[in-house]
């Protein structure tokens, strides 16, 4: 699929400006499929029902969702409605509310008949912000991939949790993006994919590393600890969906079971994340609200279409009860470094803050 | 199912002393079916093949197993054949071993042609033990709960992983045998059931509890982090497989993960075991051999029939590399203490050294 290594976007618009095109990734790995989205419900649909995935990509995907609303009714009362819908669709996330508000605080100063061209141009911007600040993520983290590669002809074993690949962004990637910057830096690297129940991600991050020709083996989420204790894992990067003003991280439930497994085994752990996934106005973890999914995700497998993934819910037996919060906190003391596109700064409020000086004032 | 609470036995010999009939724990939770076990071959694909799983149990099923194959040949090179073949299945638990040492020196010591009937008897003794000797745990396994029950009308929340309830054993279970005590007792109780991954073995817990009626959650593995960090988690008790004589503690894998989340927060980490898991052979856990079972198991989905278990490992996509250890050791130091059938101990050499002095010395 990936024909150079610049054609892997996962969302563009339509050269008409009538709708924007996405990789529906409810049916990766087994099937590559694109689809039109030309309406405001359709792109919230396939935020909250996870065809668009990871915090980067879910923030782009709203921004177009925008501009598709915007092109059909540029009215103050649209603007407001097609924000309110969008920011509804998942919680936990902070780059959707980041990529709304820019585009409500951009839209709103613009005069109604401008509004569709200006909604199509601001969303460009932010996608192409996304890719920029990932490739620079990805020069960052290689830097901190290069201090743990003590004799250069080894091979560097990272691992990684969920997706949080190209697939969750508009390229490039942030957790994968210090990954491929190392590959094409020559160095070796093997990926432990950890299999991210209960939606399975780790599919999706083994077939991003297929399609990259990048090894990697993947594992039960719950052989982290095993794997660490035998020192076989260098370095864990994961992505992030909401890091607070005092560097906790929200991320995909699983990562706090990693990070403590890291710290006990004195193995790195780095947060990749842009700016539009820090969140000054949270001051810690425990304030950040947690997603809870249907409890039928536990009997999901990903990758079926429709009519077989109905079936596939038959098969399993009902069980009485069903708790599925979709992402956990891992405090900022676990934390080795965030990567961020202008570097990697401590995970603290004095390290955020210096590194984002116009964000922490605000 | 479980009409009285003596009724729940997984495995009893026919009484034709012909065979034994163990409950197929591949088709739980979706079917119950019970299965005819005429060969020595049949008790040893039983084991690999996890129809029985937990380590009591397989222990008892291997002792069965060579009671069997005296039936058919009491020989002294057939003895010998079938200890090698039932050892040669699992790796990790070392009741299996124990079982058959027993089953071993027992039978070598007597002549050939009373060998069958002896074998029927010990393998009885063994179960009979099992049973008592969960029980057993139950009481001190109470003993515990209620130190962590500060106010006697609240509800304690319990969490568990794998299933090491009845179903793993003859009868009562190891890390279930305290909860089944507390609810008998008059306590109320939740347990949060973690899935299990790859095998889903939660699912068997979730099945067990429900037919105990106990409210449970079943919860993604990935979950644990965050309900222990949200005080969800009032105590975790765990079986194991193997423990080692410095107090180490094999077990499913990701129970070390959760016993490094437990001592995050300051919630205790008890290992349920009866004197069978001991090996004090294994100076400590890193001795301890760790089985990998295949990649397939990555794919695989509980409870499906052969042919809709095969269809559903071809819907699944094939991963390049899987890395499947079926458990893991949890450091002795993150053991708040093992629950015996003689008490609670410290895990650690001394603790273990105290409550067992026979095996100590051995």
């Amino acid at each position: 699929m990936r024909i150079d290594s610049r054609s892997t976007r996962t969302l563009y618009p339509r050269p008409s400006l009538d709708g924007f095109v996405i990789l529906d990734q409810t049916l990766l790995p087994h099937k590559v499929r694109w689809l039109d989205v030309f309406t405001l419900e359709q792109a919230a649909y396939a935020i909250r029902h996870m065809q668009v995935r990871g915090a980067p990509l879910i923030g782009t995907t709203a921004a177009y969702g925008l501009a598709v609303a915007m092109r059909h009714n540029p009215s103050d009362s649209n603007l407001a409605y097609a924000c309110k819908l969008l920011a509804d669709t998942r919680p936990t996330a902070v780059n959707l509310i980041w990529s709304i508000e820019r585009m409500r605080k951009h839209l709103s100063q613009i005069e109604v008949s401008k509004r569709a061209v200006a909604a199509w141009n601001e969303a460009a911007a932010i996608a192409e912000e996304d890719v920029q600040q990932n490739y620079s993520i990805g020069q960052h983290g290689l830097a901190c991939l290069r201090k743990h590669l003590t004799q250069p002809e080894h091979r560097l074993h990272v691992m990684t949790h969920c997706n949080a690949g190209w697939l969750a962004t508009v390229d490039w990637g942030t957790a994968l993006a210090p990954v491929y910057a190392a590959r094409d830096a020559g160095t070796h690297l093997h990926v432990w994919v950890s299999e991210t129940r209960p939606r399975n991600q780790g599919l999706l991050t083994a077939w991003e590393l297929s399609e990259e020709q990048i090894p990697h083996t993947l594992v039960a989420d719950n052989a982290a600890g095993l794997l660490l204790q035998r020192g076989l894992i260098d370095v864990v990067i994961v992505g992030a969906d909401r890091i607070a003003a005092n560097g906790d991280v929200a991320n995909k439930v699983g990562t706090y079971l990693k990070a403590l497994a890291c710290a006990a085994h004195g193995v790195p752990f780095y947060v990749a994340a842009p700016r539009s996934t820090l969140d000054f106005a949270c001051a810690k973890g425990a304030d950040i609200p947690i997603e809870n999914r249907s409890g039928d995700e536990l009997r999901f497998v990903l990758g079926l279409d429709d009519d077989k993934q109905i079936r596939q819910l038959r098969q399993y037996p009902e069980i009485a009860a069903t708790h599925n919060p979709a992402f956990d906190v891992t405090p900022a003391h676990l934390v080795t470094g965030i990567i961020t596109e202008r570097g990697v700064c401590p995970a603290s409020q004095d390290g955020l803050a210096n590194m984002y000086p116009e964000l922490a004032h605000v």
